[in-house]
């Protein structure tokens, strides 16, 4: 599971990643070509000389940035014209140029350019944008020198499970190196995403993998597991521990809380991260309602821990084929 | 020499603490008294539990954040009352509070409550304050209960020369286990400040530990420990971190500035500390242009790490008795 960076995840160093088990970063194509741009990232020995990080990072292909941060967003065949969130500045993004920054960021695994249509789009606006995606798609592979870097093609479709079909049907035949499910965890629940993704990894190779991209919440991710996803992203972790909100095996725990004011346990008994191992929930109780910025990495730590112990216990589960008991026992703990 | 904490050196755990060769910390007892509270963090094992720091700790009186951080201030005879700076209620702190909070706290060295005079008092009010700070040493010698705590008394005076020996003078005779020099980095040049010391530390016995209360640059601390200061305390290496300006061996770096953004160099080539053994200044200059949380770390990190390499030095020197051509090229490299 990528956890997500703009040239570091928040708050952690490449040292802390590495003690709570984390193996692979996602790094943002859009914000490290705005700031500081791939040039000097390259210049620097490429993000993992960058970033300090020797491990392998994904890179993404700036498609849903454009659509969630950037201004004046204008489309052609050739690509999105776009107004910079930072500073106003105008540029231009299509395939050539996702690839070409992803490439001079030298990511493990890159993704093909792509469109990522709004959770309330048309039919019709979708079906365009799928017509788009894998115009685009191809361009991304035609592009792209050498063997250096796995690229992954990126389903769209919508809500539309007939678009989410015809996209995959469409980028499979192209042969890429994995393939990831895009446009979901923007606003729709928990069964319409459930549903898409029913409707999309039937058509795609069982001998790949499937990433579904932004997701998501534990429950969400065992909903996937059990589809057949195999790789996640999400922010969820990194930025629920920025704003005090813990995951634990007994449910969530909000630090602000009072009742945590003279806690002298930890934010979980049976935890092994750092930040379990060393400090009540009084103390972090206290870090976080003074806005100690120790507050941001010990909460991180401690959820990034979680959602990678979670992780490991579901490919555990699946391995020793006991993944539906797992699943349903985890559910019983949350509800 | 001791780091400032309000339960946390800043951007840093303790591990970060240990790492970087720090061996006390510094507690502010008002901040910690006004939240979370000196009895909740008693009952989780004291400041060395509740922070998980199980080196010194030195816990200030209150005295100068009353005077710097507290609004409506009245003194008395008895000790001060004021408006909490966070939620603007009322409370009462005198010798005897000082005292009794800072042994909650667990501190193993603790100050006498005292009146910090502003830089800009006339005589009259400075004699008063005097006056007011050798009733509270007393007071507080009295209250002071069991031998683990070593009590040090704060010498005050203001900027004129006289008070200061009075100061001295009153202090001495009653016995404390060391002795500071309290209210100067209050807004006075360097050069009376100089002066101040000078007038202040003949009067102290050479056999105990003398402390300058939150100085300094560089320069300040050799001046005071040409004149025999042996202790200081100052937010500068953490808050000058913070606002990317960074210590080194050929003088400031700030971190911002646009001829750092493709520096594939350390900090300091010559620094052995984490930040520098991993990271370049262009990816320090991009996290703290984008506001990254690890920024602050990184750069606290570098520049206490340069402060405890600094006081190394001075001991080293004056150990080997070459302490004034140490200083005299000090300041050859840095002015």
């Amino acid at each position: 599971m990528p956890v997500g960076t703009q040239g570091t995840v928040k708050a952690m160093s490449p040292d802390d990643l590495e003690e709570v088990g984390v193996k692979i970063v996602l790094a943002n194509t859009y914000h490290l070509y705005l700031r500081p741009g791939h040039e000097i990232i390259s210049k620097l020995g490429g993000l993992h000389g960058f970033m300090g990080w020797s491990g392998p990072i994904l890179t993404d292909s700036g498609g849903f940035q454009i659509y969630s941060l950037a201004k004046l967003r204008t489309l052609s065949d050739e690509g999105a014209s776009f107004q910079s969130h930072l500073d106003g500045t105008t540029h231009f993004i299509g395939p050539r140029e996702a690839i070409e920054i992803q490439q001079a960021l030298e990511a493990d695994i890159i993704m093909a350019f792509d469109e990522c249509a709004p959770f309330s789009a048309d039919y019709e606006y979708v079906a365009d944008s799928v017509r788009l995606t894998t115009r685009w798609a191809d361009e991304c592979l035609k592009v792209k020198e050498g063997d250096d870097q796995a690229l992954f093609g990126i389903v769209q479709g919508g809500m539309y499970p007939d678009l989410r079909e015809r996209s995959a049907r469409e980028l499979v035949p192209m042969g890429f190196d994995g393939y990831a499910i895009g446009g979901l965890s923007v606003g729709e629940d928990r069964d319409i995403r459930r549903h898409m993704i029913e409707h999309t990894v039937p058509f795609l190779p069982v001998d790949k993998p499937v990433y579904l991209m932004g997701v998501g919440k534990p429950e969400d991710i065992l909903d996937a597991v059990a589809l057949g996803v195999d790789m996640f992203d999400c922010v969820l972790p990194t930025r629920n521990a920025r704003n005090g909100y813990l995951f634990t095996k007994e449910g969530p725990l909000v630090i602000k809380n009072a009742c945590h004011a003279d806690d002298d346990r930890p934010i979980d008994q049976d935890c092994a991260c750092y930040t379990c191992s060393r400090f009540t929930r009084a103390y972090l109780r206290h870090l976080f309602m003074a806005g100690e910025l120790l507050a941001y990495r010990l909460n991180t730590i401690h959820n990034l821990h979680y959602y990678m112990e979670f992780m490991k216990e579901i490919r555990n589960a699946i391995g020793e084929g006991r993944f539906p008991e797992y699943r349903n026992h985890f559910k019983g703990d949350n509800e």
